[in-house]
């Protein structure tokens, strides 16, 4: 029950209860439900000390383990963004909740290193007395090490929480002060945290053909062969995305992505020893892996390793989510190990047919939550009051009832006016905007389908737009023009396709910091690797299938923010063969009142209202009344 | 003498009766030339072995030195592309006169491996009865080592003429299939080439403040203060451009470039230690370097090296430049070697006010150049028989007279129809062609000016061009402007804006195979890094400063080539703060016969016509007569 209460409250909360029993009497069903409820409310009455407190106790630990220091990050043991209750570790010992960062907690004094998202957060969730704030990027850990550390004194860090790369450029900071960097074998942080979640227990389930596409076995044995040409024996799959993908398996170990948490060695003849909790693997999970997958207990992973390492074998392992701790089980008993991109990284990116047919249709539904979603906020919004949450909130009441919908894929961004300008803002409870007239509003979402995993982002003038407002937002738009109609040859990266979104704005003297498109899984990750568009330099060349975001932006602090993001998917042009082109997947307005036209050129009018009547012809059979009337209004021809 | 008879014949022929006498007297200059004619004659009756002959020759040598297979570049110690007499080995060995290749030469067989601008040319050049054909990139050297060679052997390199990267790859290969990897002590090639070329003896002179714009002092001590704070001890100096820019010397040791060839130390305190053939230094060039450099003979290159590893310093070296041999001598000593870009390279693209200066002024003298020679060319070409070489020719005699011109900076490229095609096409007096009627012709040239090096490619249509030739050099154009226009915000790099140049052929399913822009030195080499605008990824933000060429093109095999190529020079965008531009440097028409003016967007049309106001306002002044009004025409608004 620990396990089940550490996994995230889920849209089907009662989805554990099949762990338990298959197909359970609704008496049954009662009784499991109210032994849950009885044990949360005893967990609920521990009492966790104040952060001072934790923070002496870790400091005591050190001293008792012989250690000076100890790096904290905010990751899991699979280098997660999503990570389970357990692995919260920086946020029991400083408070800060952030999705990046990391602490260094010296005997004497403590830092905290936030990137420029969490400037503002970490002040209000941090208390300055126990931690200094640093820049994560600029004024990193390793610089703070060698500001703060002397000769002969030791560091200590979990390498199951840090790669070998990150326990690398650690190490070269610390041995050039003579400070000596020490893998502990168990985090001290976990044993001063009483009441620490368990692990968390969701059930690993089946991902059915018809959304998958591809059979396991199927995948399995096209990267069996791949290792043999390349001359691996083996590859550790440590990122939960490519575990799930290459067994065709989902779960709910982490909030708002299906990930199933484990760790797997897929060996050159397609065989696969998967290392996770028995009790998540109900009968029919077992049955759907098959003889050529064996489960062992998450115990075991160590020493399968070390087989590994004393038979000399050459290792394929992911940089990315790997941790030290594996690359050194590996590479301590004797294996050759290669870290690069995962195994499963590139086939797992480009989608197959069937995937991106899911996709479609999961946008298809998508597109009318989100259309009757902007109904409902082109009537609402005006009249004032309408708060941030309240917002968001409709909107999930508008996709909960979708077919095939199981989650959201992410938090949403509801920001109102300002609160726009912060590109990962997240409204809080206590401190949310109403969205005020004659301003922008922001909203960022999207659903998990069992067929595809959706991202929208939808920038909505309420009342009148300023002047300003509508020249940055039809530059965004062009931008997001220029981007979805690019056409390119085959081996193009998306780093070379970053700049025709920006030009548009570039030309007016702005710009935005961030990516102007991320990978998108297949009901996984909203953020998947390896491609991307982006400013930062990436070897990856867009193929066929793969799914990418287009979000172009623009910011203005404490005015407004825009940003107009669909979804699309590369295949092959139609015109040129030995050439690319985008699909764009989202279907929803683009806010019409929010365009100055004469901004746009002839064939930019073109691609929007060619759009809009795609999503009119589309999402229209599916409203009725009102919500119709005002698509066919917002997607009119301009 | 042997020297001076290898250094390139030079535009400047008697310079290096300077290294014999200041102001010689008549009499002296006609005695020394006498002189050098005879020994030139002398040395021109030396009966060098055919091709196969001196295989054999190679082969015994090998077996001697109980080699059994040797590697041969193309670079010389530098790893240069333009490189003296002397490292002309795989010429020697091989016949093949491209600017860059390999061989490996076994006992029983041997290979030449080339590039795709080369697979034609070498099946002219190299007997393959002695060689068999590979492609440098897809089929390497490492695979032929791992294909060709068995456990047990030994395949020599020469440390001088590799990089230590090159070299790790190679020893790699060789591991693999138990084969030894030799650094040779010297080159069995030297021993074997009777009347081989001497080391080229040019005059290293002082490049005048003037035009470099920086003292040699200042450059020093500016950098050795970067070395200080990165924890440096010294660089070694091994780029022959670095060398050059950092000293504020020339020479013409090399041909097209005016390189003097040595090596240098940079301490951390500012002095430097340069390694040169004293008789290369006249005493204004020792009055000029003064106390703070150190000058020895190249024989004591190898000692400092050892005496910075004895001194267990840290030293940076160049990754590009720097050979196997530079990085084995300190590694071995005992220094920490830190291979990375030349300290030089950044500071030294980043031109000064002075050097932007006097490019721009020598842009103004050589686009007079090319403008008069396009003048004659419309006059001429229309009326049939014109040859390549001879068409290039007349263009270096408009350059020749120019103010500061001392050579071309590349051999022109001067193609006809079909040959345009041949991106890298190098006219031969046997197989040149004439330029056809109603053919597009193209002529890619550029000079070396005291105060500036220009690089510009035309593409002229003879007679009428087709629909498809106008509509392809329209594109091109449109690649162009986009790039010439581009404003875009600090840190983006070259690599960013590549798309920009490349969407409007990219629209109509076409693309061009080289990169779009390539750095250009002041009066040094016209391809200069590390900032290039180019599919491949660059980490090097483009600086205010740094010139760059603007050169997208369109190839159609066996009919037509296009280029567009203007420099640009980075500078502040005047519009925007924090945002940066480029300012065009060159000035000479765009032929607007090849337009087709549908095509052109208005803003496009505006650039175009802006620009050859520019061009006629800076450029008609320096014409007279006919070739003025010419200009006049060529340059109408349209």
């Amino acid at each position: 029950m620990a396990g089940v209460e550490a996994a995230p409250a889920d849209e089907r909360a009662d989805a554990w209860i099949d762990l338990v029993a298959e197909n359970p009497s609704p008496a049954l069903i009662a009784q499991l439900q109210a032994y849950r409820q009885a044990w949360a409310a005893r967990q609920d009455q521990i009492q966790v000390p104040p952060i001072p407190a934790r923070l002496n106790r870790l400091r005591e630990a050190l001293k008792r383990w012989g250690l000076d220091g100890f790096i904290i990050g905010r990751a899991d043991d699979h280098q997660g963004e999503y990570v389970p209750k357990a692995a919260e570790r920086l946020k029991f010992v400083s408070g800060f909740t952030g999705s990046a960062g990391m602490a260094v907690v010296l005997l004497d004094k403590a830092a905290i290193f936030v990137d420029g998202r969490y400037t503002i957060q970490v002040k209000e969730q941090v208390d300055s007395a126990l931690y200094i704030y640093r820049h994560l990027i600029t004024e990193p850990v390793e610089a703070y090490i060698g500001e703060t550390m002397r000769q002969g004194q030791k560091l200590g860090f979990d390498p199951k929480l840090f790669t070998p790369d990150q326990a690398q450029r650690f190490r070269a900071a610390a041995s050039r002060v003579g400070v000596e960097l020490v893998a502990v074998a168990s985090n001290p942080i976990d044993e001063i945290w009483d009441g620490r979640p368990a692990e968390p227990i969701s059930a690993m389930l089946p991902h059915d053909i018809q959304f998958a596409g591809q059979a396991a076995g199927e995948k399995r044995r096209a990267l069996a062969e791949k290792l043999k040409k390349d001359g691996r024996h083996a590859a550790v799959i440590s990122a939960p995305d490519s575990l799930c993908w290459l067994l065709n398996v989902r779960g709910a170990d982490v909030p708002r992505t299906p990930f199933a948490l484990g760790y797997a060695i897929l060996h050159d003849d397609a065989r696969v020893d998967l290392f996770v909790d028995r009790r998540k693997l109900p009968p029919r999970t077992l049955a759907h892996l098959g003889n050529e997958v064996a489960v062992a207990e998450p115990e075991a992973f160590a020493g399968a390793l070390q087989d590994l390492g004393q038979a000399k074998a050459v290792i394929a392992i992911d940089a990315a989510t790997a941790s030290e701790w594996i690359h050194d089980q590996l590479a301590k008993a004797g294996a050759k190990v290669l870290a690069g991109e995962c195994v499963c990284a590139l086939p797992k990116a480009a989608k197959n047919v069937v995937e991106v047919e899911g996709s479609r249709r999961a946008h298809t539904r998508d597109g009318a939550a989100v259309s009757r979603y902007l109904a409902w906020l082109t009537e609402r919004a005006p009249k004032g009051g309408l708060k941030e949450i309240d917002a968001s909130d409709k909107l999930a009441s508008f996709r909960h009832p979708n077919e095939f919908f199981r989650n959201l894929s992410f938090d949403s961004i509801s920001a109102a006016g300002p609160n726009g300008a912060i590109c990962h803002y997240h409204a809080m409870p206590e401190t949310q905007r109403e969205i005020p007239l004659n301003s922008l509003y922001l909203i960022d979402s999207g659903g998990q389908y069992l067929d595809g995993t959706t991202d929208i982002t939808r920038t909505v003038a309420v009342g009148t737009p300023t002047r300003e407002m509508k020249e940055c937002f039809t530059r965004v738009l062009k931008g997001h023009i220029a981007l979805a109609t690019a056409r390119f040859p085959k081996g193009t990266t998306g780093s070379a396709l970053d700049a025709l979104a920006r030009r548009p704005l570039w030309d007016a003297g702005l710009d935005y910091d961030h990516g102007t498109g991320h990978g998108v899984g297949s009901y996984l990750s909203v953020h998947e690797g390896p491609q991307r568009i982006s400013k930062m330099p990436n070897r990856v060349a867009l193929e066929p299938g793969m799914i990418i975001s287009n979000e172009p932006g623009y910011y203005k602090e404490g005015e407004f923010g825009i940003r107009i993001e669909n979804l699309v998917t590369v295949r092959e042009c139609a015109d040129f063969p030995g050439m690319l082109e985008f699909e764009t997947l989202t279907l929803a307005p683009i806010d019409l009142n929010a365009i100055e036209k004469s901004l746009l050129s002839v064939d930019e009018i073109a691609w929007l209202n060619a759009y809009h009547a795609r999503v009119r012809e589309v999402i229209a059979p599916q409203l009725e009344g009102a919500d119709k009337a005002w698509l066919i209004e917002a997607t009119r021809a301009i």
